[in-house]
């Protein structure tokens, strides 16, 4: 049959490129693990009621139906999920008589999105989310803790440095209450596209659909062009002379993240008026995140405040969270050629076989090197050990081990394929180099 | 809103289990590196035309949708995964000319089936594969390696025992040769179903739609009453009296893993020549394994040879590989009360807040505490130390810390509170237990 081909919009990676990917994810989840983040995972689908009810149909769900079903029996109404805060807040609900709160999660998983595929942007994904949900109250503190964390994490990778961009719901908010802007959440939107249509295009939708002056939508865009540390902050703000209690609030907050974040990842963090996140659950602080370098990729890392997105009878569930797009990032790194594995197999050393009676004898060699944790195998073929050399070298193994010919007066020899040095050791006691052992995840420089 | 219900078939778990689950899968990825496999995943959507080339129309696939896509367009035509040797059957051939074969892999993903649920049947399920491929030909030696790698993998958790069962559909065809029954495949198929109708069912299928005589079906019932070590297959296809050379080849393999399982893994691998799976694609030893104890659960671990799965032109990919039913495993152990996690949060200390003024030092603490990988919170909340002890053993975090009241005069002090044992501690150099360091996995009894 033809070869096929790949599916748009579904990336698939080659072993070496799951083996760095691997690695990403293991050093996301021991930095979440550190702060106390327990692991969730939830079921791929979601009823779609449940999908759709922040109205969300912008995502493009995936509705399933079963092959076989009758027209609208069985599970009609199942679509995939499109991130991992709507499954994770019905996680919360379903299961809330048996988890202690605050309750503190990661999850590393797909989503499915049916949207048109382009740079960044995938049909399937994986997403690496933190989030601390309360009953009735979370504490602000929260709101400086996770960016800090998810930041640790990013700086734990051999990456280019990133740069968090963070603004206050409630400043703007206030800020709108002060001129008088009535319908705020339209506004908000019109502010979220500045960077997709620019000052003239969120201008014109501030004046039109969301019904402010020009003198209104002036102020708006000034109040977006702010951008810097807390002390810049607090002088922008205070120069529009608009005054507000809920704008104090809001700035009160975004300075304490940007003080916090000062101290504990200095130049980290950024104040960015003009982000405030499409998604209407975000009830305060608000975070973006660039890779510094390559920033039309857009955001590899955002989240929020939410007050109101689970509640259950009298019960509110507030949160904080945020969420890496690690496709979207590995993406971007993969295709620049900036981020690898240090060799593409999981196997350090291949066992020569001179001969298939032999083979039982390399087999031996194999599992006392196994037993040791050095990842082995054995060679397939009993071919010249030249062949076998450029099979280990193209496989990308770095050691190739020669069994002693005789073992009653020979010794085994081991070779290192890259430098060519080849020396005798013994299965029960060697060890490659700690670099060596397994693969590592290194920046690369594009070739 | 209402309180949402679980999806039946769509399993989820606990933090503490989820924390289980993480550890086992673990365990296996660790043993399938240490034998040189990589890692793949794959997308989880297939063309459909790819999903039912095998005619497995009796998988149930479900069918994506996109919600607002117009009635054919977008991505018709596109299921999800119901195994992943499909998927890899498909990457292999699309990304053959980057590969090094014999390449082995290793995948853990979750595939779908629209099948009603049952104990150990799941809409949604996690998979632990491993599979070795080759290119025109591959040596009969990984038949013998792969159910050992699968074997060690399981023995490296702390489950019940397993046992698996081998055949080689060699034997069972040439056996039908030599009897004279024209309709191999489809007394083949009736033989599979002998765990499900009984030889009652088992003969009547043989007479009716394999078109065996009675005598043959008897013969065939007769071989898969069959089981036992080496030895005794040998001695009981020998008084048979069927003489044939593809029954002999088939013969010669099966004692072959045999023998080297009775030396690797004694007692763990047994023939069963009634084993012969229903898929199509195999060709020779076939394996499935029950938990002992638990035999109504069904095979935990199946697969087999397969020497046509995948072609591309003249190239034929032939491959061996075993599938590990990790859900299905899982829900049994999660369900009887058999494996739990030792903790079901990572964190291994709660840094206690004796009022909110003093939360920095608590942060500082915890900080110093990181630095050296051990997993810590702060208390959300500056309560009475009482209720914060209360609230970590609540959680399942075995230390809590008590800051000095005053640095320069008093100690830090930690406690164990499973003990009550409370002594001075540096948060520069206290190190917990190993054991308690991180969640472990463990045997447990019914409670």
């Amino acid at each position: 049959m033809a070869r096929p081909t790949a599916l748009s919009g579904f990336p698939e990676w080659l072993p070496g490129q799951r083996i760095a990917e691997q690695l990403v994810l293991d050093t996301l989840r021991r930095t979440f693990e550190l702060h106390g983040f327990s692991p969730v995972e939830t079921r791929a689908v979601e009823p779609l009621d449940q999908l759709l009810r922040k109205g969300e149909t912008s995502k493009e769900v995936y509705v399933l139906r079963r092959l076989q079903a009758d027209a609208e029996g069985g599970d009609a109404g199942l679509g995939l999920h499109f991130d991992l805060t709507v499954p994770f807040a019905r996680y919360v609900q379903e299961f809330a008589g048996r988890l202690v709160f605050p309750f503190r999660r990661y999850q590393i998983q797909r989503a499915w999105r049916g949207e048109r595929p382009q740079e960044g942007r995938f049909r399937e994904f994986t997403q690496a989310d933190i989030d601390v949900v309360g009953t009735g109250e979370l504490p602000f503190a929260y709101d400086v803790e996770l960016p800090l964390v998810v930041l640790a994490a990013l700086a734990a990778l051999p990456i280019p440095p990133v740069l968090m961009q963070v603004n206050n719901r409630k400043l703007v908010e206030g800020f709108c209450a002060a001129i008088g802007v009535a319908d705020y959440p339209a506004a908000l939107r019109a502010v979220d596209k500045l960077d997709k249509v620019g000052p003239t295009g969120v201008r014109a939708e501030l004046t039109g659909v969301a019904g402010c002056t020009p003198d209104q939508a002036a102020a708006l865009l000034g109040l977006a062009a702010v951008s810097g540390d807390a002390a810049e902050v607090r002088a922008a703000v205070a120069a529009t002379g608009a005054r507000d209690p809920l704008l104090d609030e809001g700035l009160a907050e975004l300075v304490a993240v940007l003080e916090a974040a000062q101290a504990a990842a200095p130049g980290r963090v950024v104040a960015d008026l003009s982000i405030t996140r499409g998604l209407d659950y975000y009830t305060g602080t608000v975070y973006e995140t660039r890779l510094v370098g390559h920033e039309s990729l857009g955001s590899v890392c955002s989240g929020g405040r939410y007050d109101n997105l689970v509640s259950a009878g009298t019960v509110t569930y507030p949160g904080v969270g945020l969420s890496i797009g690690v496709s979207r990032l590995l993406s971007r790194l993969f295709g620049r050629g900036l981020l690898a594995a240090t060799r593409p197999t999981p196997t350090c050393v291949l066992v020569a076989v001179p001969d298939e009676d032999s083979r039982p004898a390399a087999a031996a060699v194999a599992a006392a090197l196994r037993a040791r944790g050095v990842p082995t195998e054995v060679s397939a073929t009993a071919a010249r050990f030249g062949r076998q050399i450029r099979s280990a070298d193209r496989a990308g193994i770095p050691f190739v081990w020669f069994p002693a010919a005789n073992a009653d007066t020979g010794s085994d020899q081991v070779k290192d394929i890259r430098s060519g040095d080849q020396l005798d050791a013994d299965p029960d006691s060697w060890q490659p180099p700690a670099g060596d052992l397994h693969p590592r995840l290194v920046a690369t420089t594009p070739g």
